[in-house]
């Protein structure tokens, strides 16, 4: 189902090659300053860069169709629209007999039946992550007020990986730089990661690393409706999310108790812990110490090469080869939609919790 | 919050150090097979095994307080309970104080205040796992009706690794070895890892795999409730959990999409992949191949090692030493629970798609 | 919050002196037959009557954005928007200071505070009625599928009762008279009352009455979620409504047992009740025998002449006249409505219940 | 389904022929006090009296299981379960056959089929409504703490009928008379209304008024979640409500505007309402006023008199006589459960608007 969240829901909608796409924001507070250049720069940092994205121009002008009155919230919901540019779905007719590996489109014909439009992709398209980032300037507007900041940025992309421990302070400049890499020199060699692997008709995965500070301890609600559980479902959300972890994450299960743990401290007054293994959460709840989450995306499924499917209409073995042009790599254009994500769900939790008032 | 589930619902409730721990699950379908028997089955299997486990002697004799009349289900709520045993709350007090490092101590006592009840963990204590094994006994008995099975193991524990990917069928001896391990020669191995750390004080963590197969394509409701993202949320309310990933998952990161793709085939009439790096899941869906997920738990916090903590009531630093014994590793209990957390999200997303019916 | 149903989703967005209002439907199955006309013949049915409404022009005309495909539902959420025209907001600055009697206006500003759009009502306007209309016109054209039929009609407008029990049949006329009334002769007098209250700067109420038939036996999913349950709050929703009953309802509490049981017989093979004063619902269950429920409206709370309020800025007592023109009576515009929220709950729990399959 | 409530949930199970029943409280603020006694009081209130009640002695000992601990909530789940006694459930069996008109049997039958448990009404049984009532112990000790009083009266029993505008101050004595009459001398006349019918072999229905004060305004979350639709949706699940309205409810449809509107006023420095004909509610949120809300009641179903009914395995007519002693009137039992849904209701709407916080 397309709604996500219990006090502060977006519920999205549109389609690849329809006329837009949207969402609907229920249960922001009111008074929230939400400025429409800040919603659509969030859509910005989504499109896709010059020479390692697809070619296909997105214009993506965000419109606020309600909710927000003289820039800020009222209370009612916020209604945002992004319409599409014109599009040629000539090419999507074949897949409804031959399904494309790696999409959505065999159990989506299973589910849907005849009526499943696939052009585009449907509502499984990669385009439904334009509202959630939408939204997540919606979201972030919101956590600014309460002092809370997300940011991400692309941990690695194919075998290029960033092993810094980065902090929030070192993510300044990951929107100047096309890979979303924390920096120039990462995103030079990420570039070239991928624009290979494009090259070859083929395409590459990566991790984004996300991370958010100034939580109030407590934001989460067990047994549940977790911190670390809400994000992960939302996070699978996102088109071609294959894994979540958090702070020591996989690694965690080969260390030993007395390595993973982190002690408490007193910093400043406050009580901190000494390392973030815990990743900012435990027991689903925040510690007080910064959220810390990598996701892992697998290559894009759409690759020029031929590959093996079905004739769904035959019964029998087919090769398909995929037209056009498709972002050889996710991951840039990922990383805004993993902070508004972030974002949503931090809001929703806060809000539950009472961590965030009714008014702004 | 202590319910998961929309068609399907789970509630859970008690805590370790009260009368009894238990569950609420809504939503069945009539006329289901449930045997108490084989509820208590799946709760046997997450006792401690002799040595690897603690000693802590749990009976958790197993009782169905309503809505199975006649060995069937009535479509009424059933309601489990489990009684606790007496149990000596005193050890807790000063963790009120001094909280645990890697426990929910912390952030429950700033959540909740002066009302969270600390002793056995209150809430978010292990044991909590209990009623979820008895209600993954009542998922398993409407599965099997429906031809899905759900198989879990001990995929590493510490530093050993179980390197083969194993099928369902590989697994039927995986509760007759203490750990949980698919062999006999990794049980050995794993059990050693395990009595190793214990010897020191300390404790390991592992992962565990769970497979399901016999599902139907489409189960899953994007774009929000995902096959993949609600199995996501329900492993990270089981305690100690700190990843989670689907198929190659974060592998698939490292790979390129003509290798991740998984290609269509025809095998014995019905449209399957040769590969399973999708590990099951489409956008969000099943698509007819075996799930297939993984789920990272970190080393057991309670170890005997003294650890840096602060005293809540000074504002000063202080050490804190861990009286009694615990499990040096929840991985062996953890695996039928993680078998329960896969079957009780199955049974919902099913029942929501209109894969089973209100009657069995 | 403005998002109604389970599996069957509506979610309600916009404002009435903003750009539109409009909704969002998840959760249809696909392969339903929809055709604009269709719902827009709904959205017509609200509109004002000449004479007996408010004289402003609504086009209202109904765009469907997303979700329907060729004439027919494609699975993904559907998007209904309506263009408001330009509006005059300036009469209603002075609300926010004097509040309107009967009206939202106080509460609504204590609640959202100073963000509240108070313009039209924002988000408590009537207006927000037509995306339920349009909503309903989807609704109808599942429900057709599955051979359900809802109807309603204006039962009473201020002291002009419609005593008849009449049955569904007895409806095919309801939408040629400007009151809704089920007859031509009361369309007269109830219009009368109308035009009389308005000639007085005044408004009057009344009672609105649906019917469905064709639904299967045990629709509902108690204990909470019944299908009287649900059918209340939904009708609460609908601005002005202050009761709801059912079969004999309020009546029912000054009668015997034995009066008011609905003794079971042999009908054509099929199990019916001799008389239906349960109303077709029976433990919160739908029984087979037609749904029968009443839904009170108060008189519209705009009326010409002065009323107390208060200054919220000075604290002191005030009169308050109201500009403009306004319904004199919200009861002809409210029956298709009821009707729309009838079908939105019913869909709703068919789907729920395993009625309705997710494919047509 | 057996849950109500986002914020604030209560989740019931048991029937009436097993070994209890019970609820499962979940969301309930940390350091409420809770007395069992205040709890038992509760389920007191719904015993039948002497001679107006069935003679079936219930004990009704209320345990409160978890989520209590040193008198007041912890946060955890609150668990409260009420042994049944041994009953006798033999007399149940023919109804499966022969379905009792105004009884749930026929729908939950053909909803449930072979598996659904019909001893004592099974989950249909109005012994589900004792959880009920404790669980309206724990919110009313909630609601005290934030100054908000709930309480109820049977307003009216068959022919009597309390016509007086009673407040809440003068509720005082009603649980010292057996009908919950709110005056002595109504108590004398109601019992005798039942006491006729009874003689009779028959049964009488009713009206219970409940009043609530000290709300906040706007509490309620429109447009979908209102306070009076929420509240509504609740009655419907008490077993042989058919019919609710608020203030001038159903007589409001026959008022003119400048009748029901409640002129704004100040008292005491307070926005307060002359009159109080919108009971309290205005676009789904208090008003400040105090809440006024009427149920009604049908006459027990079960009564002695033979009755028209279907053989369901021979598709034939038959007459059913029900064997037993039954409550010839429900009313007086069903006004402490009116109040305990009305207070369940409250918190959960309070806590979602942020109006109540997370810890007492």
């Amino acid at each position: 189902m397309n709604t996500y969240g219990h006090a502060f829901r977006i519920t999205i909608f549109g389609t690849s090659h329809g006329p837009g796409v949207g969402c609907v924001i229920d249960g922001c507070p009111a008074n929230v300053p939400i400025s429409l250049e800040a919603v659509q720069l969030e859509v910005e940092r989504r499109k896709p860069s010059a020479g390692i994205g697809t070619p296909r121009a997105e214009e993506d002008l965000v419109q606020i169709q309600s909710g927000v009155h003289e820039g800020k919230s009222t209370g009612a919901p916020i209604q945002i629209f992004i319409p599409n540019r014109d599009t040629d779905s000539s090419k999507y007719a074949k897949f409804r007999q031959t399904p494309r590996p790696g999409h959505a489109d065999y159990p989506a014909l299973m589910k849907y039946g005849e009526g499943h439009d696939l052009r585009g992709g449907g509502q499984f398209s990669g385009r439904m992550t334009a509202p959630l980032a939408a939204a997540g300037g919606v979201a972030k507007s919101l956590l600014a007020e309460e002092g809370v900041r997300v940011a991400a940025y692309a941990r690695s992309i194919g075998q290029v990986v960033d092993q810094e421990e980065r902090a929030l302070e070192d993510l300044g400049s990951v929107y100047e730089h096309p890979t979303r890499a924390a920096t120039q020199e990462l995103d030079g060699r990420m570039q070239r990661e991928i624009l290979a692997a494009k090259e070859d008709g083929d395409s590459v995965g990566g991790v984004v690393r996300c991370l958010a500070d100034g939580l109030p301890v407590g934001v989460g609600e067990p047994f549940f409706d977790t911190l670390d559980g809400e994000l992960a479902k939302f996070m699978f959300a996102i088109p071609a999310v294959k894994g979540v972890d958090f702070g020591s994450g996989f690694a965690a299960a080969r260390k030993l108790g007395s390595e993973n743990n982190d002690p408490y401290r007193i910093e400043a007054g406050r009580v901190r812990t000494s390392t973030n293994h815990a990743g900012g959460v435990l027991g689903g709840m925040s510690n007080g110490m910064p959220l810390d989450l990598r996701v892992a995306f697998k290559p894009t499924a759409s690759i020029a090469k031929p590959q093996g499917t079905v004739d769904l209409g035959t019964g029998k073995e087919a090769i398909l080869k995929i037209e056009g042009r498709h972002d050889p790599c996710i991951v840039p254009r990922a990383v805004v939609v993993v902070e508004a994500a972030v974002a949503l769900v931090l809001v929703d939790l806060m809000m539950r919790g009472g961590y965030i008032a009714r008014q702004c």
